[in-house]
């Protein structure tokens, strides 16, 4: 019989920390050995003998973790925000001194959204015309999401690289906003609609054809077969990662 | 044996002419009995029997073109445009002295089309929010198009003849022109698209749902079936009918 | 200040039910009187001067439920399957002894779904050919869904009514099932996804151009504005309405 | 100032050769130098200098084409149909006689199709469940559509390879056809609609999320920035390849 892997979650109190609770004790590979929530002590890690770590917690809190998981020999799987270029330097550091140990940090766990970013900006620079529309609940205080502005800047750089002209228009007579925001050269449309969750669609277009590339995230489950990939895959990929992609086989 | 209606066009050497030669010489309860070009005396309407004029040709002279139809007892069904409120209501004055006469001017003769937008206008009162996207080739010149701003005035003046509040919008931080432009209270986004033709979906979200009303048009051919129907229709409906909603069953 | 409108649910202890408090309570137009569930007496509704009955229970119960409301003079709206035509024929007999009083049957409670099925029937007659996709979550039992069925039934029913031929289809050598089920006459294709929910789109197509009328349904939640929209139309309402598209105004 | 390629064409008369002639024509960094019908001599390939053939004629002709253009020294990028695997072996084995010498066979030229299925197959496996919609014209004799089957092959394919379980399917009350043809495990629906020309939809669906990969095609002119691609690279692509995929980065 295969040994399960021993993992922990950080911050499992919360609504990410909880939906990962129920994922890792479904999954039959994987053993949820401790489940702390604030205040826990970090220590439980350690007497717990996880494997690796997942922490979901907040930004205060997550380099804190995540070192010391490090520190003490685990794999960390990090869905937390707040890790900025300074840090993931820090930690890389880090890491080199345990070279057996591997860390992911991803700011996006749903595979459907990170693959379709990927193949936006693969298919970017084969079509004279790209341009984004994000939809999104109406209480949704930013406009694009980040999403859409990290996705236009992906497109943006890979048809830069390939020396693709901007997209053709002619518009010369135009309502403010109806063409949209600029990103980079890429234009982005923000819908507002009662109902909706968080939906990308990436329209590319040349002579005679369109490739549409779309994803629905419907529920905050849908994080989740991404964070288990993570967890799966973190104990042979040493060193820091940053994007799930980086674990994705990408063609 | 049924008896074919005799019908004319005039313009029949522009595009949308001959389209509609083809379209009438294939159907089989229509009769073809005159094409006329730029330059073709309008007696030949007189000597050819013509019941039914078809008019696409030129603002300059789709006016005498309907009106001597008209003082000659035929039936007229028009898609060219520069029918202001001032000829519109004119020409309804001579119909009066020629009561069994029908004239239909159609601003869109697309069936989708005009069905899409009654829709929208029905539907528009029963949801929170409603926005538009328009899609059209990078040629266009004007964004939104003319199709999208009427669609968004007849959505809004639904909404507000029921007294439905502005959709919710909680967008605090946006980047110039994500959400759109703002025609009546209604959101429009302009995509333009190298490969596209022309293109409008009406999104309405209410909680726990979302309905959505696309038309594409691919193809000049689309406006046939409409003509068609009016040319049909004309004979019995005397007096001037401004847009072929007016002769459709909508509900 | 304008009086409440009284409402009782019954079923409360179910998810439909529990939601329909919620909703009820959130409506500053409503008060909620009673909240009946399995086993508590009728009677209450009396006590509570309850004027309009929600029922959301079982098959079983239902049709005891709305007699004894009609019987005491409240209205009813009614979300529970298991109505047939006699059940529907005995309930309209008793109605006519109780002129003032309303009762309201719905199969479906989604503005938008009525909406939808309604749209697509209009449309039918104008178009060569119409299909029907439905796509649902993997652990739906029967396919097509039973949406999808009633609406091919409604499109088939508008066409032929105007004569309209079948629609063309030039297919001679076809793998098993690729072309969908036959629903008199209307093909209806079934897709099964994990993370989808209840979703439906009408294809309606022309020369040069395509309809597509979608509906998404992503939540129970989607059902509340038409059970309020019945509970406040309903009073005005004598007599026996079957399914929802009888209150909405549809052109 | 850079030289032009020099680029022949066959089976000009054709409506794919007089697109390619076209596109050939317009192209800046491409000289056409001949554009030969049916019972020209394929000699002139050889006195006007042709550096890259473009062979768009038919199956009885195109292997004899092939060879005599790579027996005279020429690349070949070849669009037409009937080169079964007998047929590309012994080019390959012509070709190593050749070793500067490369040949394109592409079954399809359509970049945004190949993309699509390249990314279907490279997503497969990330998510329980996959079925395809693919749309035509209601005058298409076969369903699914030979595009359909293969992205269905190929999804097939990279699933088994990574053990993936065949998507989750509650049906148990079905009506003929409901859920579409079987390919290799994959569900495919076919809809045949008037007004649309070639469609395909691959949807992928796991816990909360859906990712839609969808390709139109709307007219020829989609083909042409292929077969342009196809004529730049294939002088630096010594051998068979066999697919455009062959030539795109597709990560």
């Amino acid at each position: 019989m295969t040994e399960q892997l021993a993992v922990a979650v950080l911050g499992a109190g919360g609504r990410m920390g909880s939906e990962a609770v129920t994922a890792i004790e479904s999954a039959p590979d994987l053993e949820l050995v401790a489940a702390l929530k604030r205040g826990d002590s970090l220590d439980e890690l350690v007497s717990a003998g996880a494997q690796v770590v997942v922490d979901l917690t907040t930004p205060e809190n997550t380099e804190a973790n995540v070192r010391f998981a490090v520190e003490h020999g685990m794999h960390a799987v990090v869905g937390t925000t707040g890790w900025d270029e300074a840090k993931r330097a820090s930690l890389a550091q880090l890491l080199e001194q345990h070279p057996g140990t591997g860390v992911l940090i991803a700011p996006n766990f749903a595979l459907g959204s990170v693959l379709a970013s990927s193949f936006a900006a693969t298919a970017a620079k084969y079509f004279e015309s790209v341009e984004i529309i994000e939809l999104h609940h109406p209480d949704k205080v930013d406009a694009p999401s980040g999403t859409a502005i990290r996705t236009a800047q992906l497109v943006a750089a890979a048809r830069d690289a390939a020396d693709v002209p901007a997209g053709p228009d002619a518009t010369t007579k135009a309502l403010d906003g109806a063409r949209g925001a600029d990103v980079d050269g890429v234009r982005v449309h923000s819908v507002r609609l009662r109902g909706l969750v968080a939906h990308q669609e990436v329209l590319l277009g040349g002579p005679g054809e369109q490739l549409t590339i779309r994803h629905d995230s419907f529920d905050r489950a849908s994080f989740m077969p991404g964070v288990l990939l993570g967890v799966r895959a973190v104990t042979g990929r040493p060193g820091l990662t940053y994007g799930l992609d980086g674990y994705l086989e990408l063609s």
